[in-house]
């Protein structure tokens, strides 16, 4: 059995703390059973290794987010990057290439699609494994997941059974995707329930739909000629369309924890970072990045949020609005930015004369890791080295750094750095272009 | 006539625009009448300016503050700074003793003492020139400025008159600092007014007070042994034991904007700096000094500023309990600091290894100034020039710089920097002791 896991989303939602690259999945807000910060990424891998010791994983994204992917979860699961974002039903296809083309997959191979961002608990996992029995059983050839509905929500695809069928696996009469409240409430009333996004099948099943648009390309070329697949979700490429589709119910947590207000109600602590609140604060939630102080007095149902790329102070109530106003005033630039390596946050963006900028960014590379340096020929750069120890390579030569070391690099030549031991470096780069 | 304006304030009540050297008269967030930024420091000085052309000024300060008074108001102001902070009768003195013995002035000469951060409007100045005049005139040997009381406040000292006097110039039959409520509503209720904190009298009767404790000290001599003055107000030590006191009644425009709920009131713009606010803000005031957006979302009788010092997000109601929660959670050291040569902004105080730190800044040098660099022996110090030209001078060598180059410093070396165009500066201090 193979996962598939989907991880995309631009991360306006919970600004600051997500930005274009770092998306909601990515922030490590919550708690494992250890006690450490944890990611819902890193959650979801989690549940997935306790129930499904023994499936392979692979997780198709954007490319932006392959370092910070490996960086969360390491290099056991396979990752698939889209080469543009084209929507689910590409991405979908093109990992589901992969497990054919790359991996040798055979068409029998049951196949489960999931998202990783959904908050849920074991008996999800337990759900997902039914499902892939289900398609074992060969039951339909696209088995999804329903969620019981708790209000007649326009965001989500409904799953209507026949009538009168089994309780465990349902027969699926229509599925529809997202629908009006009129009917979404009638949906209901017969019985309906949400699409949870969960999707389990047979790989042959995936790559023939596939295969009706390539004509039968192995992954490297349909990841070369990616346009040629539409635009489209899997919910109406292949959901509405499938005329063999049962349904496992699922009644237990399950939680979109896609807005501050739903995910201020999973932190672990309701002040994190360098906070303080009053005593006449209530029902207020405050996460700083920052290394300044955050002071809140007499706030009543906030988000208080700070990081590199901006400050939120928002009532509660208001959260669904953030994404709108973000748009409007968030930089064009993402402040803070996760590799395989390590991590780079933009301390300061500083517009200068002649349409040229200075940006000073703080750079972590972890020991052991090997980062390219000075990737922006446009730039004059300069790192100050305040910590750790490593090796700074140029065509020819290479030089041993450490704490109080000062490499300026020169424009139109390759470097790289490997960290020996962890590398804190402070960047100045002054660019012409905005881009450093 | 001479002016002594009084700047002290350690800059807690309005965190995070005010730090312990950058006090609420030096925040530049009023307007002039030319549209301008201006601090309540500049604007009473352009107010003095205005009303009283040929009067001299000397602002008594603290050492810190020196700088940031240069850059403000330049230098057609004399300063004079304690050596140590003792309270308003010592500042008021060693001031004095300045008028008398470095600028000659004769024992006849009218001094009038007023603070710098009172926000009002030209009939206040008029009424400095009636107290001057009443000094002139020998009305008395102690002139102040009585204030009509709005409440009964604990906060001011209140000035009783003697009943049925004049309305003008008012002899005045009692002095009492700060009384409990019950006795300010008596007082209010018998026609006593405030204490404005603006005082004249004839240089003399200051000097002649001051010689009791220091003999005759020259200025020099009582710099030196300032010690010697008690530490106490200047309304205990002179006003409340003066034999001669009357009072020139003043009823115009008069506040105090020293809590982010009375600043509020008088800024020309409710947001200001990187910031959007919906329409869903009701009465709130954003000011932004970072370069990072703010974000506001459904914020009601919210102050919420940001600068490199911290992040304020408070109920107006509560904003006077904001010093003491400051005093809990704000950095030993202060992350924005003015010099008359430019400005310092800490972007990263980082914790390092063994007790260090780097300490990331930006340095701004104006055109035609002069700074010491690398003043901390015990740092690592390089700067990065982003923009501007200059010369950094050494002991044995000048070298001119420009944007693009790097300096890096060698420790227990005397450095300076003069500014030939404005010089934008990125500098990394790695440090042992906190201090950059």
């Amino acid at each position: 059995m193979k996962i598939i896991l989907l991880s995309g989303g631009e991360g306006k939602r919970l600004f600051p703390l997500s930005n274009s690259v770092r998306s909601k999945q990515f922030l490590r807000v919550l708690q494992s059973p250890e006690g450490c910060a944890e990611s819902m990424l890193q959650r979801v891998v989690r549940q997935i290794r306790q129930s499904m010791p023994q499936c392979e994983l692979v997780i198709a994204t954007a490319q932006a987010q392959r370092g910070m992917i490996e960086r969360q979860v390491g290099r056991d699961a396979a990752i698939v990057t889209e080469p543009s974002r084209r929507d689910t039903f590409p991405a979908i296809a093109l990992a589901s290439t992969f497990l054919a083309s790359e991996q040798n997959c055979s068409r029998d191979e049951v196949v489960v699609v999931m998202p990783c961002d959904a908050y849920t608990d074991k008996g999800y996992f337990a759900t997902v494994k039914r499902m892939a029995q289900a398609v074992e059983n060969n039951a339909a050839q696209l088995v999804l997941m329903g969620i019981k509905p708790t209000y007649a929500s326009t965001k989500f695809g409904y799953v209507l059974p026949v009538a009168n069928g089994a309780k465990d696996i349902l027969a699926v009469e229509r599925f529809t995707e997202k629908p009006d409240e009129v009917r979404a409430a009638q949906f209901i009333a017969r019985g309906a329930m949400w699409n949870g996004g969960v999707f389990a099948f047979r790989l042959g099943y995936i790559t023939d739909i596939v295969e009706r648009y390539t004509g039968g390309m192995s992954f490297g070329q349909l990841r070369a000629k990616y346009d040629i697949l539409p635009k489209i979700s899997f919910d109406y490429e292949v959901a509405e369309k499938a005329a063999s589709v049962a349904a496992v119910p699922f009644e237990g947590m399950w939680k979109d924890l896609g807005t501050w207000n739903a995910l201020a109600q999973e932190l672990p602590r309701q002040i994190s970072g360098y906070a303080l609140a009053d005593e006449d604060c209530d029902n207020t939630t405050v996460v700083n990045e920052l290394g300044i102080p955050v002071l809140c007095l007499g706030a009543k149902n906030m988000i208080v949020a700070a990081a590199a790329d901006g400050i939120l102070v928002c009532d509660k109530a208001a959260s669904e609005h953030i994404k709108d106003c973000v748009a409007k005033i968030a930089p064009q630039h993402d402040m803070y930015r996760e590799f395989e390596w390590g991590s780079r946050r933009v301390l300061e963006y500083r517009p200068l004369t002649a349409g040229r900028y200075a940006v000073t960014s703080a750079i972590n590379i972890a020991a052991g890791y090997e980062a390219a340096a000075a990737e922006d020929d446009r730039a004059d750069i300069t790192w100050t080295v305040v910590e750790g120890t490593g090796v700074v390579t140029s065509p020819d030569k290479c030089t041993a750094v450490a704490a109080g070391c000062v490499v300026k690099f020169e424009q139109h030549r390759r470097y790289t750095v490997r960290a020996e031991q962890n590398l804190q470096i402070i960047e100045v780069a002054i660019t012409s272009s905005g881009e450093a």
